[in-house]
């Protein structure tokens, strides 16, 4: 078997990387260097309205030719549950104490709009080549009006039966977001997080399962993984926490200098940021309470109690209350461009695999 | 970079390609296939006294003299603890009554024995090629014992900060044991399971926090992945849930019916069969009381309480209260003897690694 380039075909990029997706901590600026790259750059729209999404985009196709995909969340935004969020405020109410902070005057959270009407008429119109969608998929027709505008669609899965739901509802292809992942977790057929396979086991049985080709995700950081993620059977990679070392990232000083430290054994999936399990390296409030728990409320709600902690912490210098999402592996990251690094990784996996004799 | 040949150098082994010990589903009949097909067959003897052992030994040493692998636990045995096992029982309290047992019946769990001086005498007599360990180390003076005897020490790690203790404390290799991987964590500087790294993610970064060779596990059940693990640097692979398969195996028929229907995500790291985690297939018990529950007792006194239990559920034929090991990535298992096995998985890794050209 040799290398698979049904995603490098499918996309139209030279290099089998993708830049992953990462909601408030890359925009416009990290896709253009990836895609110019020869990779694909992704701009996530999660945190998006459809102003901005447009914006970013114009910028994009400004600077690039390149093909780029566009993100977004497809979870269903919750029903207000003034219970539940009144048991969430009290969990924090100690921090509260702490901080000074009086419980009535924090403002809950903005409610993020999933993959909606507005956001494929901006497809329609700007057909970014690839889309890709976190938390399942949107509505079948809204995936019709993407896939006629000629985007190619894809979606993350972290089970094999997830996968084959994919292949059913439409995706040309599939990311199979292994459990070393940082960020939230695609999953979206169970809430059970115990059940999760890593990379190294998920991706070839989602390669079995599955006609459509396979993105590789979760712990690939380094040329090494890369080769590992091809031989495994993926036909690309989707790599984040690596890219959050970059000029192009935005991920804020805290989140830089926790990301330089970080080790294998530091990260934990955690709900507490925003109701959903996402991996960041373990701070004081995961720490505290949970990492996973009982009472955060419903995503992406739970963000709005931690708001004001966030600030306040923030303002004294501490990440007690910041997510600081992370993969397992930023241990193995660089400080470099975005397109050097999608260039030195391509080269580094190419090395290794032109190098290695059998045993 | 090329194949890192240290591990079947040090071994004095064609293939690298170590059979996991896996107390109670493997004797000497799996080491001497594994061992004669060039592979590193291991005798796990957890379950075993030393009259067992030096038996077992004596049945592997008459049928091959290719080198073998002797496996031993190295946890602390606990001292009784009336109060935590009463509530134990309480716990399982409803499965006692649902089948008429009588709790005040139930006889405590045999105090398994952890690697000792008795052991190490034998050790020293027959000289086994490798000895490994699980949960951490010996004392350092029977470390020394086993390594003046000639024999070569291994350990499994599940971070890079245990990798580097073990590398401290006298280990000839490190067995890198990702998330994914079936049975017990040999996790021993943490009893956290939230921040256990996954196979991809976990290998390079071992790799680069230790000079000596490493043996990736977890996940790693066919050609592909044994590509994939030699990728990240490692210099063999342990595979353990792909043997279970076979006819030299001692699973049981319930054991191996669960594991030929098994999929990626249905296992999950448990406490519940012996007060450690160990990764298996879901099961009644592992569904209602954990995976992971506050009330099991230390390791492995939790098992006494459930062996009632086992007994009368398996006499009807179901698996609710048996401890069913798996990895991640027992559906890629087949159905063939543990030495053709090893062959195929050995020439699978081969051709993929050999016939493998770059993007």
């Amino acid at each position: 078997m040799t290398f698979d380039s049904r995603i490098i075909n499918l996309f139209g990029i030279d290099l089998p990387i993708i830049q992953a997706p990462m909601a408030g901590a890359n925009g416009s600026a990290m896709v253009i260097a990836v895609s110019e790259a020869g990779g694909l750059g992704s701009l996530p729209c999660a945190a998006l309205d459809t102003e901005q999404v447009r914006a970013e985009i114009g910028i994009i196709r400004q600077q690039t030719s390149k093909p780029i995909n566009v993100n977004f969340f497809c979870h269903t935004p919750p029903d207000p549950d003034p219970a539940r969020e009144a048991t969430w405020r009290e969990t924090l109410g100690a921090y509260y104490d702490e901080y000074g902070i009086d419980i009535n005057d924090v403002p809950p959270a903005p409610n993020r709009s999933p993959f909606n009407e507005d956001f494929c008429t901006i497809m329609e119109e700007m057909k970014p080549e690839v889309v890709s969608f976190h938390f399942g998929m949107p509505d079948p027709a809204l995936v019709d009006r993407v896939k006629t505008a000629g985007c190619k669609v894809i979606c993350s899965a972290t089970s094999a039966d997830e996968a084959v739901f994919l292949e059913q509802h439409g995706c040309d292809a599939i990311i199979a977001q292994g459990y070393e992942a940082g960020g939230h977790r695609g999953m979206f057929l169970t809430d059970d997080i115990a059940t999760q396979a890593g990379t190294m086991a998920l991706v070839p049985q989602v390669v079995d399962a599955v006609s459509v080709p396979v993105i590789a995700a979760g712990g690939i950081a380094d040329g090494r993984s890369i080769a590992a993620a091809l031989m495994l059977g993926a036909s690309a990679v989707q790599i984040g926490t690596a890219y959050l070392f970059t000029p192009e990232s935005l991920a804020t000083d805290l989140h830089r200098e926790a990301l330089r430290s970080a080790r294998d054994d530091q990260t934990a999936l955690t709900n507490v940021f925003t109701g959903r399990p996402s991996r960041g390296l373990i701070n004081r409030v995961m720490r505290d309470v949970g990492p996973m728990s009982d009472a955060a409320p419903a995503f992406p709600t739970a963000a709005g109690a931690l708001a004001p902690l966030k600030a306040k912490a923030e303002e004294k210098g501490l990440s007690d209350f910041t997510m600081l999402w992370s993969g397992q592996a930023a241990r193995l990251g660089r400080e470099t461009g975005a397109g050097d690094l999608t260039r030195t990784l391509a080269e580094d996996a190419r090395k290794r695999l032109a190098a290695f004799d059998t045993f």
